[in-house]
């Protein structure tokens, strides 16, 4: 997990734990302190983890958490030092949890931090328009310019050379150096995420971010979702055109050249020298490999290799979308 | 009809009526007034209606407005009692008559009635970041919060517990409990209707509303426009993601959740626990089942029963659209 | 080529331009006068030119400059009087040269000669909401209106009775007469053109500008880049739905009626009465007829002759997608 710019709100006691998720199985009353939570592979001793799929059964033998959100069957593939805690569903009380680790990657409300960048050291570094506003932890490098009624909202770091549009409100974001933001764009917010409940769904925590690597521009109009457990990443001389929208935990190569009103649902993970053409739609959870070119208007549900070319809805190689089409 | 936020400029007596109308059947200089313009149903002996197709010619027979705007071939299903005034369209007629009765339904510039937040009595009740207007006739429930740079324009009744964004314009709507809107939307401005005219297009007016139900999430960028006769509805629990087009006079159920850059045309109905991908559009006039599920990019030409799965462009049923594309 | 807002920079002595485009063949150093740099046709005798395909030979043969940028294998097609400047690729030295003769058609950070509207002559003249700023060399008819935090950046021309939306961006753009922007628009941002380098594209200057004729409607969140060579173009009474993107150099004509959420690609030319349904893309360089009427979701990846209804992905006689699609 990654999440530089949350706050953790631990350590919280086990008890506390059990009795905020409801735990069953879990009778002992114990005041031991939990740090924090983490997949099974980077929690320590003093962590919780969780187990929710066979399919990482053998990490979890080797887990160095102590405590473990799981289910009765999953429980015996944990190690004996770990104690499991038995839940329905194991990853809507990872959920909750999350939420009460960090609180604040649940609450996108407005930053209540922001204030006038005149108000703030800032205000002879950067060049700024009118009615600019700057939350907490915000850090710029040299020459940096950003439009009018822009919110450099909190846990922002622009690098060197950066220009940021009119409109545009970004938060949770690393924007390294030569990076050209337009217009209008929403970057840093929470993602699509949920699980679905009658009369009220329940929203997951977002403790992923976004990175903007060099030289990127990104075009009017851009929502950029952080990450809910990884981090959204635009990579290196990528350009976005205007009206795109990229789902959180998308990872975009370098040298990629996305045309407008595309968009990129989730997870998906996107190749560098990738061309994607106006308009289209790509699946969550694929990847796309690098050198990919991806005609206007198709609609992407299923990975593509290295080196291809596809087109169509369904996208199929543009040697057949073409003979199909004739 | 539906107007509760819109001014009746009212009466307008007969004489006025049919000069404004450019009535030739009707000579009669008659001073009566009539109050409002209502549908064949809903209107009394005091309003005028309009009767400008065939089917309804049952409805037609016993309504019991005073007068009625048609055309020479079906004023005779008319009861005795209506005066018909002839028209060469009726719907250009109604429209421009409906303007006169409901100026502010047409006339959709900035709100000039918009003043700081800290100058009205909102200040103490709601939480509010910088550079938030409110319009006349606004209200506000309990433990509210507006971003930054938003806009409440006139005419909205906002509940307890919602979120709005910053960068958000919401005029002419109804939002009740637990309701999120993220950043950027513009909600409630009049829909893409209009008589088309070489030259000089005739804009209709919309005197629906929008009303945003119970524990919904609007996604950053959305547009929602008001219904033109009739309500733009989101259901309760309803979650829209980013930068989605609703259309006018479109009505959405309960707990549905539709994905990025979808787009619904206009007075579509959509039912509840409906799914939609991103980027599938839905043209207008249709009706989509409860518990429907419709694939992402899919495009929907005709309406769909409960219960189905569809993808495609044109939409088709899923195991089909996967047969075909094997 | 059409660049009224953009201070030329010149002149340029021949020296100065052939170090700055590095050219090895042209040794002298001369100190004669560019003035500016124009096509093959316009070219004077004081500008400098380019030709880089063998299909403009016959307009080449012809051109008044005394200097273009050209390659070793076109050169001998110019006239005796033209100096060849030889260069590896001839459109990327063009278009430095082109930021060179004028340097703000490629930088598009925020205006910062925007000023508040209030201390501007225009308070008197035209109404506007709170926090509306105006740029150098800005005009407005009369009976205009201007919305909240509304950005008139530099260089825009607005005639008489058109309204502004809230939130809405404007620059380099020629509004006339009875136009209405709506809200959170961004209109005459340079396009999506540049040069694929590896690690640093090289953005290409846009010069051209955004022409808006009588009584157009623009809806909510539009972008409209503006022309990079040439300029773009929305004809007289062409009502454009909420959510659009138009490319740079793009035009349409009179009357045409286009849904929510098109996208049209760059440079190409849509004609006079033309329907569009909602989430359809046209690709880019191409030419569509007078009373063309596009399905929604259709995907236009070839010219459409006038008089044709087209749908379908990739878009065919309507008959046929009918048909095939029954």
């Amino acid at each position: 997990m990654s999440h530089p710019f949350f706050k953790n709100n631990g350590p919280l006691s086990v008890s506390e734990i059990s009795e905020y998720l409801n735990i069953k199985n879990y009778k002992l009353n114990s005041d031991q302190k939990i740090e924090d939570i983490k997949d099974l592979l980077s929690a320590n001793n003093s962590d919780i983890t969780f187990f929710h799929s066979k399919k990482y059964k053998d990490i979890a033998k080797s887990t160095k958490a102590s405590f473990c959100i799981t289910t009765e069957s999953l429980k015996n593939d944990l190690p004996k030092h770990c104690n499991s805690l038995i839940v329905e569903n194991v990853l809507v009380s990872v959920s909750k949890l999350t939420s009460k680790f960090y609180p604040e990657s649940i609450n996108d409300n407005f930053d209540e931090t922001a204030i006038s960048i005149s108000e703030t050291n800032f205000k002879d570094k950067v060049k700024f328009g009118k009615n600019v506003l700057i939350g907490s932890n915000v850090s710029f490098g040299s020459s940096c310019v950003i439009g009018h009624n822009s919110i450099i909202e909190k846990n922002v770091n622009i690098g060197n050379n950066c220009s940021i549009g009119s409109n545009t409100i970004i938060r949770n974001t690393i924007i390294k150096d030569n990076v050209r933001i337009l217009d209008r764009c929403v970057i840093g917010k929470h993602g699509f995420g949920f699980f679905p409940k009658k009369n009220q769904n329940l929203r997951y925590p977002h403790i992923g971010i976004v990175i903007i690597e060099d030289n990127c521009e990104i075009g009017c109009g851009a929502t950029i979702d952080r990450g809910s457990m990884s981090n959204t990443v635009i990579g290196k001389n990528t350009y976005l055109d205007n009206q795109i929208h990229i789902a959180h935990n998308v990872k975009i190569g370098e040298n990629s050249i996305i045309a407008g009103q595309v968009g990129i649902a989730g997870s998906s993970v996107i190749g560098s020298n990738v061309k994607i053409g106006g308009q289209a739609g790509i699946s969550g959870h694929l990847k796309i490999g690098n050198n990919v070119e991806i005609g206007g208007g198709s609609g992407v549900i299923k990975s593509i290799p290295d080196n291809t070319k596809v087109m169509g809805y369904p996208a199929k190689k543009i040697k057949e979308f073409l003979r199909d089409n004739k």
